[in-house]
């Protein structure tokens, strides 16, 4: 807390001269440029609930093209200036977090679709496109990009591919990592590269493109994206099944995989979770059941009309309590809003709520779920545990009040315990979130000092002065 | 040449006191290591026609776990002798040689499945297990591992992880690369990390995983990988098309994709491949026809059924000269033995086949073929040409005699100018082969200065002293 104070201090008094700001005026003109310290202030914060990182950027600025890029980069290379690029903000793991101060690129002005390919199945984008507008677009056109984060209304194209975003779809579809194509990327000394070529297929050299997609913006600044795109799905179909017991959620999930079928979500909600809903959002929801399926299964309608049916059959099998289906499009909505409402009804529990998102092989996802509501009763911490059970990726909603000292300590006491579980169940920190600076202190948990030492020598590669988005994923030396 | 023989006498001479060869035993004992003259010779060569870079192991070691392994390489870092994993030694770029001597690490007691997991859709195999085993293996379970280079009947998974093999399937499943979840590897001083965990879905840091895929042995040692498994498609239908010109053909693959049907296989015989199969393995292939399509789909059977009608109109509505269907197993089997056959075929032509395989945005298939025609008019070279057209990626199959200088520096030239050809038309020099040292001198027509910088940059900090697979994908400075 200190040591924040000292930083908003220098905040306001290290670009006192304007230098910095001056000059990037001079790339990007004065009307793209911030430099009051209330608009300045807005940038100290992103989606995410850690008390004490509060900095203040020296400059906000909005780069047109990549050639701004290219000149900032020049200029933030030259004098050291740490720089976090930054697109709507909506990272949960302090990704969009200026640390060092410095400069923040805000990528809502580079907002364009450059290129809808039908006869190549790609488009070409900037980073401030939004990622439902994307889907929008491609859609009109018959074609599906499918990386769906739940923030996809607002959230931007940038910082998905930085953070390597998944989503409740992931488990048919993969995450943003699987569509990434091509990669223009402006290093650290301000030179462009191109990772690879608009081809889906390209063995030429080391996959750049797979190295920056996840690196969170600390190993260059990504301007424009080629993105695979496929055959929008014909149909879709979806249920929401309750069950008694956790063992038997976990059963139906497994028993549909093992009958080889592939529904495109497979997601779960516990019971506290349906009990927070249906107390904020009254919809219906039975708050006495252990926890719910949501099951949604797209393709060919006479195919997903059977693997519906089967789903339904493997439900019962493992002593559904209640099937909720969905024979209209209006039904199928209602059973969405539900879902996507969870993290919502969470927040209205407390003051702040902290998401985390460890995944470890579905055979340990009971096991998971315990642990998790083990180490809450032990710190006495209100949690809403959902997720992407398919992909063995949970959420855990931790709903508390971080001003509260005690419940500050023992959300940190809960995280550490949290990851520790994760790794014992042969899992790891983040399945979609990422690192940023808020799993920062527990990567050494995670990953053997081989591993780390391999990755930080990676960065120094790419930026050497460490002005990239400084602070996140590990400290570097 | 001279070069070549200076090496040659160097292998026979450089361990003549025995250091290396006798260390090796140490580790994995003398029945896992050759040290004959002959049994060394025959790991000069792998299956790429290159005649001036033939060297001599100096050792050839049979890893039996990656403990061996971890022992070879600490021995080998610090003497700074190189090593050359090995698996079966189908690549045709090079990928396998000894280019510098040192220890080949064979890889072929290292072919255990160790796990396949049904619930978590994933298996873990050595490096030595051959793809096409692996695939039966797990389609016992009902599980589908897509990855299919033409040589999968011999070629292993170690070798085709190092080069990110494709084949036939990758238009609708991708490449090797999409089905590696975690590898264990071994670094250049005989370090063993994990690169992730046995999770589909990880953001806890950089993807190493996909730095070495496709790094061709140059980063590190692959000793074991968790591969993601999918459920085997219920059924599949194929077909063959012949069209009186390219445009036709062209035009068929664009109508299929933009009508959002996803071929499971999409590939290209050319007038001269049909030709050269129906002369040396007659089946009744039509030998007047500019090109003919192998689409394949597959899937639920009513879903394929109607895709398989739709791609039969969309044929005869771009005037396909005949269509042959296959009704049975045996007829599909028939197919796609013409297919199979057409490598073989080719190599009838000639002493040797020099294959490529550039990759072109698809739009661009059609000038492609024509460049490629127009370069072999140009150097009198008998070609044919085939590959997966759905991807964009062709493979021109040289037929020629290397020993006659002038068609050695024809092809040599060929080679250049369809490097630029590529290029030209926004493609690269390989969608799946790798560079090896076959493609290597044209690396800087593909890849920016920025971009190799980079690239050898990460080299090095993997492989601070070239001793992994040296001379393959750039020269190390």
């Amino acid at each position: 807390m200190c040591l924040g104070k000292v930083w908003y201090i220098l905040a306001l008094l290290q670009d006192t001269n304007g230098s910095i700001t001056n000059n990037m005026v001079k790339i990007v003109g004065k009307r793209n440029v911030l430099s009051n310290f209330e608009e300045r202030y807005c940038y100290s914060v992103d989606a995410t609930n850690v008390k004490e990182l509060k900095r203040i950027a020296t400059t906000v600025v909005f780069p047109r093209n990549t050639e701004d890029v290219s000149k900032i980069m020049r200029y933030a290379y030259k004098y050291s200036v740490p720089v976090v690029p930054r697109s709507a903000g909506t990272s949960v793991s302090g990704g969009a977090l200026p640390l060092k101060s410095g400069i923040v690129l805000d990528f809502s002005k580079m907002d364009k679709i450059l290129e809808i390919n039908k006869d190549n199945l790609y488009c070409i984008a900037e980073p401030g496109v939004v990622i439902a507008k994307l889907q929008e677009k491609v859609k009109e056109q018959g074609l599906f990009y499918p990386p769906d984060p739940s923030s996809l209304a607002v959230s931007m194209l940038g910082g998905s591919i930085a953070m390597s975003s998944g989503g409740a779809r992931s488990f048919k579809y993969g995450t943003t990592k699987d569509y990434v194509i091509n990669l223009e990327v402006v290093l650290a000394d301000g030179r462009v590269i191109n990772t690879g070529v608009n081809c889906s297929k390209n063995v030429t050299g080391y996959n750049l493109t797979q190295l920056f997609v996840g690196s969170e913006g600390t190993l260059g600044v990504i301007t424009k994206a080629t993105l695979r795109l496929i055959p929008q799905p014909a149909s879709k179909k979806v249920l929401f099944a309750y069950f008694d017991s956790l063992e038997d959620t976990s059963n139906t999930v497994n028993n549909i995989i093992s009958n080889l079928i592939t529904p495109s979500v497979i997601d779960i909600l516990d019971k506290n979770t349906l009990l927070t809903i249906e107390k904020y959002n009254p919809v219906g929801l039975l708050t006495d059941k252990e926890a719910a399926l949501l099951i949604e299964v797209d393709g060919e309608e006479e195919t997903i009309k059977k693997q519906y049916e089967q789903i339904i059959e493997i439900c019962k099998s493992n002593r559904s309590a209640f099937i909720k289906t969905a024979e209209t499009v209006e039904e199928m909505e209602k059973i969405w809003t539900t879902r996507r409402s969870s993290f919502g009804a969470t927040a209205k529990l407390a003051p702040d709520v902290v998401t985390e998102d460890i995944v470890v092989p579905r055979e340990n996802i009971v096991k998971a779920v315990r642990g998790i509501r083990e180490i809450c009763n032990k710190y006495n911490l209100k949690t809403c545990i959902m997720g992407h059970i398919g992909d063995g990726n949970i959420h855990p909603n931790f709903a508390l009040d971080l001003r509260n000292e005690e419940e500050y300590q023992n959300i940190q006491k809960a995280k550490g315990e949290l990851f520790d579980l994760a790794i014992s169940l042969n899992g790891t920190l983040s399945g979609e979130h990422g690192i940023g600076c808020e799993k920062m202190p527990y990567m050494k948990k995670a990953l053997s000092k081989e591993v780390l030492d391999v990755m930080k020598a990676v960065k120094k590669v790419f930026d050497d002065k460490n002005i990239l988005n400084p602070g996140k994923i590990f400290e570097q030396v």
